[in-house]
């Protein structure tokens, strides 16, 4: 696989079952309740069902892919953590000991975490670009081979020190707009530290100018590693019409490339919640998306899906198991 | 138990344990993540350890009550569906067909579901009091007795035909404000039915006049025994030290009455989601309680709360599972 093959991987997205979301609809329609009632819970019942393919849906099988990458950038000094943070919360992952751990063992969902080339960083995107095409592709593919196809659902996640740079200039790359209107303080950074971020993110505009207003090539000289890869798995997880329960604002800039490359390629996917680092809500407005929770969480590692994830098994607890009025002659509206 | 005795109820409530709050944050700091990265789910855990009194907090066992009770204001046709529905609905629960029913399998609470007197409905309170003192401290004390010791955490709901116009009079006594302010489609009416259920409102209003400046005369007199024993059962939580997920828009009212009679009544109560139903978030904003979901939804049966309970555990999975930096040998910020 090479650089041109991940653009192939772009056509051919299936469609939504109409089918199985009329069937949802349906059913809904006649459980004993006011009409609208579950308001999200709905909805997430009918697109789980129309994207599954079948009828009714289920989330028992949930697949969690994080996914960690080390980034150049991290030499501008644009985060608060030093960058040997992320092989040692790697360890931390296979350990145990992480919040993803804690949260994927409470939902039993299978948690895998994959480290990417931790020994060497991507370039430092202010001055060339973060990838080769051989770099960006392998990461990619890594992502999309990582797919469970018997998985009802995916979620993706990252750790790396350094991305939310990299999520940030990202998200400019795709979607304009001020450097400062992406950054922010990622894993603690004082005002100070987020003027330097914002100047890091700015640098990369400068240096990279037209090339990156291709989707791809934004991803691969202005983002990382685990954002490649969380692309490449929300892509796979489209192709094996998994639906995708989407986290915070590095996940989401990563799979903002498949957005723009082909409008609605991110249909399977729910906003699992929004994050407190500010460039998520942007970001997830511009993709028009409403996301599930909004508890201030910013920790990525998958985390906020994971929590987001029992809010469908509520919606899909209720929507299967409900008696009809029929079933349980209750009255209708007058 | 006569009405005088819920008064005496109000006093001497306990207060939450500042010893346990401090283990909670001295052990939050320590984790491998950055300092507030989880957001709300940090906040929760000191919370629930604090109410519980012990550390680390649990919530394995949960209780959920939903109370039922008819309501003689349904003779003003301020509701989409007939009242014969509560009757219907309690059979329902009975039979496991109810969303409340599905939502408490999924999350292995204990459901109890209670009738209070269906088949003599309280008085139609736009022409006089809803209840007779015995009736309003008959189901008060239902509710206060209702509650298990033993549970890590209580939600309760509830189910009553006409209920969400009980909840608009008894929140416009309490917080005042036109009727229109708190009234809604409730179950599903047009703006012909919403016009109805506000002119129910105002009539409550002008018929009780300054005997509803006192709340537990307003919950007596505009209320209904559901809402009655809801404000008995998590007064008696109060009394128990077990936090409490608020459900929806009756839930909230009902309770309102305690937080009235004593500020700070209801500092063990989080404020489980916020509901469809628009008197809901102005509700909150009057308690000074911010919602954990918001999801349009608006069931009552506890519904809400009971989808909320997934994110307190989700809190102390993280909290009581993660490796601290120094278990984990995870390096601090710069």
């Amino acid at each position: 696989m090479n650089y041109e093959d991940i653009a192939k991987q772009f056509q051919n997205l299936p469609a939504l079952d109409e089918d199985f979301a009329a069937a949802a609809a349906a059913r809904e329609g006649n459980l004993t309740k006011p009409a609208g009632s579950l308001g999200r819970l709905e909805e997430l019942s009918a697109w789980c069902a129309a994207w599954q393919g079948r009828y009714p849906p289920a989330l028992d099988s949930v697949q969690i892919l994080v996914f960690a990458g080390n980034h150049g950038v991290t030499a501008r000094g644009v985060s608060a953590f030093p960058a040997e943070v992320t092989v040692q919360m790697v360890a931390n992952f296979a350990a145990g000991g992480a919040a993803i751990n804690q949260l994927a063992a409470l939902q039993g969902a299978e948690l895998t975490v994959q480290a990417l080339d931790l020994d060497t960083p991507t370039a430092d995107f202010t001055s060339g670009p973060a990838m080769t095409e051989a770099e960006c592709a392998a990461a990619f593919f890594t992502g999309f081979a990582s797919v469970d196809e018997t998985a009802d659902a995916l979620i993706v996640g990252e750790m790396g020190i350094g991305n939310t740079t990299a999520a940030a200039a990202l998200s400019c790359a795709l979607f304009g707009g001020a450097p400062a209107d992406w950054t922010g303080p990622g894993t603690g950074l004082d005002a100070a530290g987020i003027a330097v971020k914002t100047r890091a993110v700015a640098a990369a505009m400068d240096r990279h100018g037209e090339d990156i207003s291709d989707p791809l090539e934004a991803l691969r000289r202005v983002g990382g590693r685990e954002l490649a890869a969380m692309a490449g798995a929300v892509l796979a997880a489209r192709h094996k019409r998994i639906p995708v329960i989407l986290d915070g604002f590095v996940a989401t800039a990563a799979v903002s490339v498949l957005d723009k490359a082909v409008p609605g390629a991110l249909d399977h996917c729910v906003a699992g919640h929004v994050s407190g680092e500010p460039g998520h809500r942007r970001l997830l407005e511009k993709l028009g998306m409403q996301p599930l929770l909004d508890l201030g969480m910013r920790l990525g590692e998958a985390s906020g899906a994971a929590v987001a994830l029992g809010v469908l098994r509520c919606a899909l607890a209720a929507h299967n198991g409900m008696a009809t009025f029929d079933e349980a002659a209750v009255s209708r509206e007058d």
